[in-house]
């Protein structure tokens, strides 16, 4: 793999997200306080924006990982589990609300086909039949390029957009906030190939993607069971094919803490042990600010006195 | 829910599928016997073809689970959650495979646009890279509108689609089997109103839908166990938002075994006191007719004799 | 096995306790209201207390199941694991105190050599260390047969025995509360015949035995999962060996609650069927009327709803 | 604690042992290599024993820790969880054998007293109850004592003790192999103050008495998981009173392996995070040789490689 240019404080850093401007990636992109006046590169897909880290372009990606309402982003997923060596560096959540947005002098009642990104239009489908009964649906390749196909070409009336697209664009909103559901919130991650690990900050997360032992039943739960048994919580346990067969699995985890906490890492450890194949995706804090919450015998003070305790005991010194 | 209308044997029953002719769901509905010589309805997605259950205008329908290499299908699995009184009545298994295809007098070399489900232009990228590495792509509804949208527009080039459409539209193959991966297969199940489970045939499956109680952690592995402990293995863990907030989920859950059998009675007896809310989604044969293997003592007359010697001490009788 | 002579109203009943009179185990049998008025009989062990409830001579056994000091009590946990068709229908606590008595006219330090129980004198050590740090020891069969002793031979010049046997014998207390631990209590059972199950009070206990499949390791966990998984608590859990070779064992349990609530019968029909072998001994209230603390979700209401809900599954019923 | 006096190749090492003369406990010495030629101290109990060991008197004491019919001793458990800085060192096994002596002169029909350490008795009730149906018992306080009592007192007509007791004193055999188990085995252990490690040796346990957070249910299946989570078998766990209420234990624990594999010493620092009170009693040689059994996932190279793999992700290399 080709090193990546060094860095000055003069050189500009690059940043790619899914572009183009006015997504909710790029409004992840904008909670990043590093990546503010450097150079925001505008990519087409998760792969694209993988392939700008892997090769250098760029210093870091925003990619989505997972929405509240449709669940985790497996494009995302399956290639931070067959891509090597990127790690997660922080993570971001952004509010989705759509809009139905159109040229000037379209009204709602002209409205007969829509273009809109499947998972957008999905989210939308409640309001879409009560309100557009026979409405018919064109697929875009982001929530941004459904409103800019408006003005290539008239196959499509009207788009399921950002809201805030029209003030950037000549377009106006038909119908604000469509959303079958109005908490939905999409989570991204900053992804670069920087293996130093973000400080720990009390409210971490670890990522990691892991594949079971195929022989043996009862290996999810001996799984659980090496986070369980350090008292680390876990907050997302996602199964993926892994692709070669129907019924074999890897896990896509998150899990509460930082491998710098004796608690995650002695879980890591474990896993590692247990499972034929382990990636680490990297400790960040969290995008809640929740501080993470554990029983006291899992302190690190804990797993240092007792590993004093073994120490002491192998060398024959007697205990005090 | 208005009732179905009587089946006599000379009623005509319908069968609804993702259509249109030549789709992958066609040939897993050509493998049902009973739909045989029955009306078969294209639909253009699984709401549509839940819809018709749901309403009685059909007996069935068939629709993607899982394919093999993209996951389980989100809309499907939802769906499920969320439409009261369905259930699976069987499983089916169909090989996925994928030609590119043209109108008579394109070449391969002519193909700058492909027109391609998203789902299948994923499953191709390799090939595509390698063979059109400056294509741009269109993102269809089936596999097979695909192909028909050739006819209707010149935006594409070539279509990807099964190559089977071949035989009945007025298009030629121009690679075969560009698949990434030679072994992917699509997992379909048939879903009915009907509450009558199909007969145990020591190769079953039972499908179900659990949420979690939400207020602790360690959950998920106590689930887990709800199955370990009566010796049911799973073959499928999914989580799928609930939807209301980002972190909470549903499992859906194949478990090995039909729920005449006692084990999975009992696990799932356990499960739904365990869980605030549990959809049984059906008992029926595995596609691959694989006899259910399981440990001799969770054997049906083992929990007979439990529970006759229970009954045995609460009547007071003395043991023999 | 012979018929127990038919019970009348006028015919005494008699119980069986290992005495002579001034035992503990006579202050346990005080305890029970039914055994007032009727016939006591003193007998000289444990094993002659089961016979004779086994033989019908007694209609119940009081016997010492365990100290809080020296542990569960070897010979009643074996004889229990041996002997078929004997139930716990009650339970009954103990305080243990000890004094050290002489005949009239022995003073302190006249002592050179104790009479003792071996298991009472093993409790006292302390005292006797710091007391009498050059006496000799001659063990007893009881811990009052060891101050009646005094008066059939001069070995012995003191016993330790209960304090309120100077009121029954020409006896003085020497020393009294000379146990070292303040707090000993003895545990007792009383044992019969009947397999009619007491009432459930909501602050019960249910003892059995159980082997574990001999030819597996983590055996012990999974046994305990049988208990966890519903909820149950246990109280106590002890190791006995089978008799046949080392490193074979059976475990005595106590679990919270009655065979006629849900979770408890439920986890026993679990236990049956992992267990190659396990002994019922009875659901009964606990001495101490402390009420069965348990998670809502484990309530009998939810274990006859998830029947009910089972049941309407397997006969085709659509669900409400 | 008074060091113990500086040993040099010419200064007879000293071994305590229940005596006198005779008594299993020798017979387990007697497979000490280290102990032969040396000074065999005989005392009356495992408390002098030990106090031999603790004083520095003895470099060791030689104690027996369980029989396979009558279980733990309890006595050894709870000085070994009371008394600190012992250590078990070997493990030995001495089939338990019983013969009936008696002084010259004495037949089997004269017998009508029996002298008989307790343990001895109960082993042995069956053939007595067969044999001298209407005999009376005196205790004593070890299973030669009990021989050698027939030459102080008249009270007793004959004794049971080892066979071999026959070559030492003018006693003659009644009966050979009286005991009602003729597999009957005791375990014993030698305990002295080093806390340097016996080297392992593949065929290794390691003793630990642990006590129980005392505030949660579940609590022992949690210490199970220590074990199991790492491959640890477990040959003995028996619960003991901790003694301060009823209802509050330690369990006394054997498990296969020695500290130094590290899949034991990962297990260990579990139970040191989890447990209140860990006490490590020694890893040692097993008595039967037989090498531990572990699945492959379990090797100390498996452990070393994950910690390898931590250290690399926290040290911020790249992995390979």
């Amino acid at each position: 793999m080709p090193a990546a240019p060094p860095l000055t404080d003069d050189t500009p850093r690059t940043y790619s997200y899914l572009g183009p401007s006015g997504t909710f990636t790029e409004a992840a992109l904008a909670q990043v306080p590093e990546a503010a006046g450097q150079t925001w590169r505008s990519v087409n897909n998760v792969g694209e924006a993988l392939d700008d880290v892997v090769s250098g372009r760029s210093v870091a990606a925003m990619i989505a990982i997972e929405n509240s309402v449709e669940g985790g982003v497996s494009a995302t997923q399956d290639a931070l589990a067959s891509i090597p060596n990127l790690r997660i560096i922080g993570e971001y959540l952004v509010k989705v609300q759509f809009a139905l947005v159109a040229r000037p002098g379209i009204e709602l009642e002209d409205v007969h086909v829509v273009n809109a990104h499947p998972v957008a239009y999905a989210q939308c489908r409640n309001w879409l039949e009560a309100n557009l009964p026979t409405h018919g649906h064109i697929p875009s390749t982001s929530n941004v390029a459904s409103a800019l196909n408006l003005f290539d070409s008239d196959l499509a009336d009207a788009a399921i957009a950002p809201a805030r697209i029209v003030s950037h664009h000549e377009l106006q909103i038909l119908a604000d906030n469509i959303g079958d559901n109005q908490n939905a919130v999409t989570r991204f991650v900053l992804v670069s190939r920087s293996t130093t690990l973000p400080a720990p900050t009390g409210a971490d997360k670890t990522s990691i993607i892991a594949e079971l032992p195929d022989d043996r039943s009862g290996a999810l739960l001996e799984l659980l069971e090496q986070f369980s048994t350090r008292g680390v919580n876990l907050s997302l346990l996602q199964s993926r094919p892994i692709g070669d067969a129907l019924g074999r699995y890897r896990f896509v985890i998150d899990a509460d803490g930082h491998v710098l906490d004796e608690r995650v890492a002695d879980a890591l450890m474990g896993l590692r042990r247990f499972s034929p194949n382990v990636i680490f995706l990297g400790s960040y804090p969290r995008a809640d600010h929740a501080p993470v919450e554990y029983v006291d015998r899992y302190d690190d003070e804990v797993f240092i006195e007792a590993r004093d305790w073994l120490r002491g005991l192998v060398s024959g010194e007697p205990e005090a």
